[in-house]
């Protein structure tokens, strides 16, 4: 069967998250709720991160197998189409060909997130539910100082929800930085994979160390910990994008789950 | 009574536009309905600007009399809780004490208006009525030239709404920008007043000279017809924001209206 790589942006606001869900909208039943309509299949489609409630995406990738080819913008015009009609906050950005051996989720190399966080005195407007508001000023220099202590390869226990189902919580962060613009904070996150809840638990901690509630050791020390207790209180999904994933030119067959069966969630 | 001169963000999406109505939410209704569950009062608030149903606001300036002091941060915040129980996509950014020659509408001397365009293939996700979304791409530049053929001091007649009710279609376009950062198109627009639908119109008519559809001359020509007819397809709001409002450091004793009534739309 043909299999086709898509590009994915959504707002988060209206659904449950990514994964499909018995109780509430997802992204994944909007999209396969388009491809039901535009050729009658029930298939699956499979994401590069299950990203919670209220999360949002620019270029969340999925992979897709269809029993028919298809000219790929073709595929793409006429699946945006069907999510037009069905009033969905979904786009699909791109779609390609790809061989059996890619796979959206075990083959990425690299995941990049971003969160936002808005200081200024006033609620949002026209950034609600895109963004977390904080009404304090932050210190986005010590906030980028004490990002510094967790990048790396760690046990990041202290990190991940006590929901998340990865088997381990070691995990290799390449990337955590802070910037400003004005009264925007972005915190940029690279890894080849996260835990659940990861980067909204680093995203409550760095708020705290840019309030001066933390400092950089107490960062690093509440790592060192390996206990949830010792996280920031979670940032809300507002303020959280998954932006991109990065897969190799060649995708090489398909590893074998057992070995990579990771949770990449948040 | 001390007069407040208040900035207002807003998203123009839930609302019938500025205006208070009969018909429909309006952004000047959930502003004034803060104001009387905050003091009791049943205040008229005035705006720089009459933004239409849809357009939104990053600077919006109003002013209001109440009968007695505040202080402004405390104002501000009051209104934005208010505004917050009410759920509504107003924010207050800022608020101060003016004297009572400060006018919102009649002191402004300039208006900024930002109008966003995105070119891509694909239906608008995230910025889905927050721009407006064109399938072709747009020469920019060609845009940009089209553009200077409408700055200066004019009579606007082709690019007004047919139910404006400004006395006079003649009015000075201090700047009429067209730039580009990837798929977005920004057009900036700067004058002392607008007339109805006059933005919407430049932006629909420089579409079409993005499109390759008219030559810069021809809007020149659309302009000098001075003939509602030879305008392009009015642009819709969804890509429309009001930015900021300039007003000179000192406030005049008021201007008389019967001298500068003009309609502030758009």
């Amino acid at each position: 069967m043909p299999r086709f790589r898509m590009t994915v942006e959504y707002d988060g606001t209206p659904y449950y998250g990514w994964q499909r869900q018995e109780n509430g909208p997802s992204v994944q039943g909007a999209l396969e709720a388009a491809v039901r309509s535009l050729t009658g299949e029930s298939v699956s489609i499979r994401g590069a991160g299950r990203t919670d409630s209220g999360v949002h995406a620019v270029g969340q990738v999925a992979h897709i197998d269809l029993s028919r080819d298809w000219e790929p913008y073709k595929l793409r015009n006429a699946l945006n189409a069907h999510l037009a009609m069905a009033g969905e906050a979904v786009a699909v950005l791109d779609a390609a060909a790809v061989t059996e051996d890619f796979d959206a989720r075990f083959s990425a190399l690299r995941r990049h997130y971003l969160y936002r966080i808005i200081c200024r005195k006033s609620r949002l407007a026209l950034e609600h539910k895109r963004a977390w508001w904080v009404s304090k000023d932050l210190d986005h220099e010590r906030m980028h100082e004490a990002a510094q202590m967790l990048v790396g390869r760690h046990d990041f226990t202290t990190f991940r929800s006590v929901h998340c189902q990865a088997n381990s919580p070691v995990r290799t962060l390449d990337r955590l930085d802070v910037t400003r613009n004005g009264d925007l904070i972005e915190i940029r996150a690279t890894a080849q994979s996260f835990l659940h809840n990861q980067i909204r638990s680093f995203a409550g901690t760095l708020k705290l160390a840019g309030e001066g509630g933390m400092t950089p050791d107490d960062v690093r020390a509440a790592l060192e910990a390996r206990d949830r207790k010792a996280c920031g209180p979670v940032a809300p999904p507002d303020g959280l994008y998954f932006m991109q994933v990065d897969y190799p030119d060649v995708i090489p067959p398909r590893r074998r789950p057992e070995i990579e069966m990771t949770e990449d969630a948040d």
